[in-house]
């Protein structure tokens, strides 16, 4: 129990350190001020888990209560805004922490719904919005339609990954720590490939052009 | 009482699947993918709830414990995607739904404030906020101003719901039924006015030119 | 007692009211119908507000149950829309007023959150949150990036406002009255002074051009 208690702990903070690094890019990017930079990576790294947190009557948010939450997103910040020719060398560093943070955020989501006594279906929509929900407040407060909803696929990985954790706690066909350690291969992998190969979604409206825009 | 309760839930389930096949449709022809399409359909069907369940308290929020809701945006969705021609050529089908699901969930979302225990005022707010909550957040995240905020009788619409809910409840005059049935329908009719006679609202800020945005 | 609860009381109306008329100024100016200012006018004044009481359980959210918050945010977009050519003569009405917000809500923000019974950086956080989160939700809503984030010192006063809160509450070293004045009065003179120096915080990435957008 105790285990698996640092197990949730490392994950949650490797994924808000991964999200704080995404999101604290993609505000640089956009030339906002350093205040504007750490909040848009504070955003990302808990906005999901606020989101989720309320939604389970968590109060107050995790996100909220613990320095280390603010202290791991401030240093990732620190980190991009320091060295951001080195994080811009990197090739595309931001996809690849995204997808680590990605497959974190939707296992423990899920998870933390699942320990909350929720059905699964709350813990998947749960997994799903801790994952993706820091990214979508990014996009939007930085103006721009979400990413993860038109290009390779982002989110179904995180549906997946959580589908695995709701069932492995429905059908017990492994112990937590070994579904968790699954669902997140599996996420990771598969929105890896993705990236890789280019998988898309079909979009039924056509491609996208800039004249949508 | 039970007969009651059936209406409500009818109520919600075509609230619901009016405001997702509103949202496919838009995530549509912003060229989404299919999950963005599916995700939008889901925002605004339950969006509006959800905020409305998290401020009177009710833990975990419906949208998200009851399967039926997943059910019914995921077939708007496939509806949607795929007889889109046909919904296209449907005359102003969007709007049409829009509507009907604006009645619906003001009504509704009134209704389920005082049922909580709360006052007229926060009924009438979060009567308002369960119709339009889900419609922002769709304007909000497909990148664009809030078309209830500058175009036709809309908001308005779904107050003047909220209000005849909350008046009913005050002051006795009918059944809830009655009023509830009373309030659609005048919430309803009000909208369709609006749009075919292009009813507006004064805005004093002068007419919208392009040269605004 | 009574006249700390006077006093906050004050507070949050006159904040409501500074805000509302900033979110009515804005709503103005981007042409939305009546029931579009008003409704970017209580957002404004309320939004922070309602995230903060989301998290901290105080439900249902003061915004919702109180008529006075209504009645102010009202009375705000009728004097903002009637008397338009008044306020818009007035050198930067609405830079003043949101700096007054401002102090106003980071203040009372972080007081309620440590009334609840939270830890210092909750009220931290939550302090920062009421007082920028209204203006963040007007800025996407009005489809633009924060302006918060990208220009001038401005949630920066609010952080160093509540952060005045949390060490009076922490080290006690003036009463809870004394400390609030004197957290309003630095924060409102950061916010006044970044505003006529054009002080600003670094952005790493470099200035903002219109390329960028």
């Amino acid at each position: 129990m105790k285990e698996l208690h640092s197990l949730f702990y490392f994950l949650e903070l490797a994924g808000t350190f991964a999200f704080a690094i995404s999101g604290a890019t993609a505000a640089r990017k956009r030339n906002l001020d350093l205040f504007g930079i750490c909040a848009i990576a504070f955003v990302v790294a808990c906005g999901g888990g606020i989101i989720r947190d309320l939604c389970i009557g968590a109060i107050p948010p995790a996100g909220l209560t613990n320095w280390q939450y603010l202290v791991v997103a401030v240093t990732a910040t620190g980190l991009t805004v320091g060295l951001f020719s080195v994080v811009e060398r990197l090739n595309r560093p931001v996809l690849f922490f995204d997808a680590v943070g990605l497959s974190f955020f939707a296992v423990t989501g899920a998870q933390k719904a699942l320990h909350y006594g929720y059905n699964g279906e709350v813990a998947m929509l749960l997994g799903i919005t801790t994952a993706v929900g820091g990214g979508v407040i990014r996009d939007v407060m930085l103006n721009r339609v979400p990413l993860i909803l038109e290009k390779e696929i982002y989110a179904s990985a995180a549906l997946i990954g959580a589908l695995i954790v709701v069932s492995g706690d429905q059908l017990q066909w492994a112990s937590e720590d070994w579904v968790s350690i699954i669902a997140l291969s599996v996420c990771f992998t598969i929105r890896i490939l993705a990236l890789s190969f280019h998988w898309n979604l079909p979009t039924p409206g056509g491609n996208k052009t800039d004249a949508d825009k």
